[in-house]
């Protein structure tokens, strides 16, 4: 399967392929100097797979985890390509999840004032959800994602095959994106997760799944590339989702399993907030919250950086429909702290 | 006087008037938090002025020189601005010459993958070239701007009663950035360099040199805002200057200096070579060079990242047009040492 996400010049391929890892050299130019950026959790044989089809491959291995989006990992990436001498013609490219395709674009974003990007997500977080778009980041003291750029691969390649080699707990929390990408913006897809008699059911179609949260995805990325306005929709869940994945640090939440439960208080209507946490139960994901609201709260301040103490959240009504909402801070430490989880 | 770079979106406003700092706010959203970038070389009243006219300035200063564009000063400034709880809606501005200009637009470029940028450019090789046409760079290892965007500011305000405080030196140098724009894009600009009686008779129309060379620059980069083809022009006496510069850091040269000891040997007639020796010695400029002729080459070797041995060049015919050639190495390892200069 292809999606093409359209934005002009930098428009590009989002292929959804079993097995396309042994193919990504028919898809772009691998006949030059390629930086592999890979994490030590990821399988090798992955970053080997693609280095085997590329002229130069240079590899790199991150330690695995959100730590290795710091600048010292950035600085130490370009230094690399500055030391084998890549130009502007060359190539970065991503083998991993977020982590290192967050890395992995800033350093091709920057190195030269950019160089082409290819991002071959390994993980159900970011085949459905971070490997396209454009965002690219590093976390600075604490902050996620404070420093970065809207920078567009120049091809995604999605190999299902990849996620074999993940923990069913990893695979949950990254399908945690696809519902959220369900609930705004295709019903459909949302009653495929209600539908599915169980877990096993629910990857058994991992194809569609994929094709149809990136479809949601690339929908809104193309009205708003660099998040003027609409694109703030796809951080449904996310706001008190961070809130969460801040303070649950030390609890070992995963990035979709915050999502989850980011998702159940701005849902609106009891109905649909009983049908979303059955799919949630389905899938594993949490629906109850162990930490304390004034904890999430402190981090969502933080992170929020609210305007004259009001924030944009997301809201749903209705499957498959998203809306902004201008909210003051009191309302959401309410909602935070109301239990409606 | 008032230029408009025309870019979509990202056109802005570039401002050239005699004390115009003092009325910057009333040419931009100076009621917020403004980062206001600055080094210790650059007269602290500039910045103060800047300060005064802002709702919540944060002061950073930096020490002057090249060694700034560093990753150390990126992230010490970021911190400064996370620590301050900027926001989206926040901005940063540059205070001082392209080394300010380079570092404060690649942080405003990624914090919270962009914030708005607003450049003060107070020396002659800044209010002449570098702050327009939105490169922003930082070094790496020894590497000039091998880090950096394309990212253009939202507003610049050059006042030329920043430059009383230059040295004669660095004003000179940074003249020879309007020699090229005229030798490049505007006949009449360099004549007006020819006719004026000596050094004192330029700088009396120093107004009208920063807009013509202004207005060169605005065409080239209107065309090509990404260096994707003809904005290269702008490279007329880089590509030999920049080995010379790297060449040339214990002589303590000038980056102008350098440009103007590499555009001779790209001046393609005697005549016209001429002409610019006598510019460039009206101007004080160095028409000799006094390095040996493989040591620049070294450094243009690792700068150029030739592509199969042939870099492209710029050269001159005739005043005011310039055009691209492809170059194989060793040509142009000649023209550094045939001592056209």
């Amino acid at each position: 399967m292809r999606l093409t996400m359209r934005l002009g010049t930098r428009s590009y391929d989002i292929i959804i392929k079993r097995g396309a890892l042994t193919h990504v050299g028919e898809l772009c130019n691998l006949n030059r100097k390629v930086l592999i950026v890979t994490d030590d959790g990821v399988p090798a044989q992955y970053a080997e797979t693609l280095a085997a089809q590329c002229a130069c491959p240079v590899l790199a291995v991150v330690p695995q985890g959100e730590g290795s989006k710091s600048i010292a990992q950035y600085e130490r990436l370009l230094g690399i390509m500055l030391e084998h001498d890549f130009g502007r013609g060359d190539a970065v490219a991503a083998m991993g999840g977020g982590v290192v395709g967050d890395l992995a674009g800033f350093v091709a974003a920057s190195y030269m004032r950019g160089v082409e990007f290819f991002n071959c997500p390994t993980t159900t977080l970011a085949q459905i959800d971070s490997s396209i778009g454009g965002k690219v980041a590093l976390n600075l003291d604490g902050t996620k994602n404070i420093i970065g750029a809207f920078y567009q691969p120049r091809l995604v390649v999605a190999d299902p095959d990849t996620l074999q080699t993940l923990s069913a707990r990893h695979i949950n929390a990254g399908l945690a994106e696809a519902v959220k990408a369900g609930l705004i913006g295709d019903a459909g897809l949302f009653e495929l997760f209600e539908q599915a008699q169980d877990r096993e059911a629910v990857l058994a179609q991992i194809e569609t799944i994929l094709y149809r949260s990136l479809a949601v995805k690339k929908d809104v990325v193309e009205q708003d590339e660099c998040e003027q306005g609409r694109r703030a929709v796809l951080n449904f869940g996310h706001t008190i989702g961070h809130g969460i994945e801040s303070a649950a640090q030390l609890g070992g939440l995963y990035h979709g399993e915050c999502v989850a439960l980011g998702m159940l208080p701005m849902v609106q209507t009891a109905a649909l907030r009983d049908r979303l946490r059955a799919v949630c139960q389905k899938l594993a994901l949490p629906t109850e919250l162990q930490y304390s609201g004034d904890e999430i709260f402190s981090y969502m301040q933080h992170d929020k950086k609210a305007n004259n103490g009001v924030v944009t959240v997301v809201k749903v009504q209705q499957a498959g429909e998203a809306y902004l909402e201008k909210m003051p801070m009191d309302l959401l430490r309410r909602l935070v702290g109301e239990g409606v989880v």
